[in-house]
């Protein structure tokens, strides 16, 4: 990945509040567009579809190549790896180990979905290793991100989140001060933290949650826009959950239903233009 | 899930003939949307994306944990099972039957998919099996349902049927009076039986039959029902394969082909309302 | 399968130049209609619902059965059989081996889409071993026949190509020589060749490619029509990727992105009548 999708002047902006957000968001998906960065993306059988086609909608190159066989070969040409536990069973979590100390070592962003982490000890377990690999980013809903947090099985609406993003502020703070990384906590209001900063990110419908796999597409959506800007993490992760909401209010607009939204919200990412993000990109530090 | 979906004026109505669907079929629905009951599915991996945004559209909530190692913690937090032998390979079956078995156990509804249940040996067994766990209830096409009930391994094309739904009617009986449970034949018309009584489901379209994992989404809805509704399970399935046929109807008002109709289907069981269901249900006794 | 797509008047059209190419993909897709054919899918697992929403819409019968216990009751009943490496795992591996040497020892005719073959030594070796047992036909994309042909692992850009399809023309062709089978190169223009005859089929369009699995269910769709027509596996092929391209030309006229365009795609498949193929099939000899 050649160019940096923050300028100078966007660097800037960043030391001062109100952070001009909306241009930063355009730059990264630009980026995306633009360098196309190859994702490899360890995700479970449910979301494969459309972690895919978001990805690719989104200018993204997927390639859900999983087998610990290939890591060796294949990982060190990603631009950044996408790991999600959804479907988890035991032969499928050592490639993921593999794959995530192969991007970590070779300073590669990696990112993780810890779905339903709480569901079960065997979950847990695997989700706490995982993120002691290091993940660049962790993004969660607020049971996910609480049940890492405190490493513990608990009350769990399988992979649905039975708290509010609100519930797990100072879940995902702790979270990301312990493991030096990025948390985010999907919902209403999406969390971002890097342990310090805390933004939400208020774009997207309630509908959304009636799709299948759209947590875990805003997940690998994440991943590619790291990809781009790696050393802006925090500034990555927010832009996605922008754009990925943004596209389904987009798409809301002129959906019928679930599953006409994921089409018209697949379309809009595709089709998003630099008006529509400056005057919708809804990001706001949190106090 | 705590209320009963079946007031005692349609308990009563159920003693008399003819029954009045419809508002029975609503209740369902409603207590569906009310109670959103979380449904594990262990499914086949063609199906899964369908199955899923079936059961959001409906208003349940899906969890795909498959691993046999996460059964003992997850399992006795679901409202029902659904499980789908479509994809079956050795490695899957364990999880299936140990699922099962707690369901059963525990007292929790629990319904299967015998996906091509003549295609093979090997499947045929594995059917068997699960058959021999006292599903709740059993969902299958004709030739399905005539495989099980014969225990022979038959002419079959591939997971599509070579029978009408009528042909399957004594099959159908004999397995039920067999294992004390309801089979629900789909074909033009849905047969549902519980050895004694039968009633058939009129409403669908034949278009649905060009969309992949219709038939274990409609599955999947039957579990959805059944949770909302365990004590009355041969009415929840007629419920739940009159209301998916309903949305199939509505969806080909606009659809344009199979792709189309698959997303204008799901838009419409997320709509669904109470004056379409009262005018479209369609279920009688048979003879 | 009774009838033979190919007329005799259409047979000797063959021997002459130009080639009427219209009414002889018009002929298999009919075919494909009239027989529905049965069709085994070994494929990855991001590109199930397409592959087999794809089959259906074209009038064939999918079925995704994987496991190596069933190949021996199973695949003898099949009309064509399909396998795509795209989510390779060493236990997927046997089943493949075996349902690939049922099929050819049976003369059934078999199909390899070899995903990304270059992106790693596993995959690479996979894939020429898969060759070896004597596929009817080879789809991929440019880098894909490219790695195959020269037995290399090499650059890759996962599962996209990173070559145009008239780079591969020499590979395809001494792929095709050395194996007897017919190579298919997937890009802007799809090469068709036995190793002597080439042709170009120029349908389609570029937004397909930010669909994933089209590719694999262009393949897919190759077997329908192979398994229909299995003495004329050059001109199956040539009409498969013509008839997919038309669909894709269709679903472009009303739509409005990568989603709906997927959605126009299949209805446009299977609503595909006479007069659109003779107008639109657009195929032509190289050179």
């Amino acid at each position: 990945m050649e160019s940096e999708p923050l300028s100078n002047d966007q660097k800037q902006q960043q030391q001062q509040e109100p952070m001009e957000w909306a241009p930063i968001a355009w730059a990264h998906l630009s980026a995306v567009r633009n360098q196309s960065p190859l994702i490899q993306c360890i995700t479970n059988y449910v979301s494969m579809d459309l972690v895919a086609n978001t990805l690719l909608s989104a200018g993204a190159s997927p390639a859900m190549l999983h087998s610990v066989e290939e890591i060796p070969d294949f990982t060190p040409h990603i631009h950044a790896l996408y790991i999600n536990v959804g479907t988890l069973s035991p032969d499928w979590l050592p490639a993921m180990k593999v794959a995530a100390e192969l991007a970590s070592k070779s300073g590669k962003p990696w990112v993780l979905d810890p779905v339903a982490a709480g569901a079960s000890g065997f979950r847990l377990k695997a989700c706490l290793e995982l993120v002691g690999l290091k993940p660049t980013i962790i993004r969660g809903n607020a049971s996910e991100i609480i049940a890492l947090s405190n490493a513990s099985v608990g009350p769990t609406k399988g992979v649905d989140s039975s708290h509010q993003s609100m519930d797990a502020v100072d879940a995902a703070k702790r979270l990301a001060e312990a493991g030096g990384n990025i948390v985010a906590v999907s919902g209403v209001v999406d969390i971002i933290t890097d342990g310090k900063r805390i933004v939400g990110v208020h774009n997207g419908v309630p509908m959304m949650q009636k799709i299948t796999a759209t947590g875990c597409s805003v997940t690998a959506l994440i991943a590619a826009f790291v990809a781009v800007d790696p050393s802006h993490a925090f500034e990555a992760t927010a832009s996605a959950l922008s754009v990925f909401g943004i596209a389904g209010e987009m798409g809301m607009d002129i959906a019928k239903g679930p599953a006409s939204l994921r089409i018209h919200m697949i379309d809009s990412l595709y089709g998003l233009d630099q008006a529509a993000m400056l005057s919708r990109v809804h990001i706001r530090s949190l106090p």
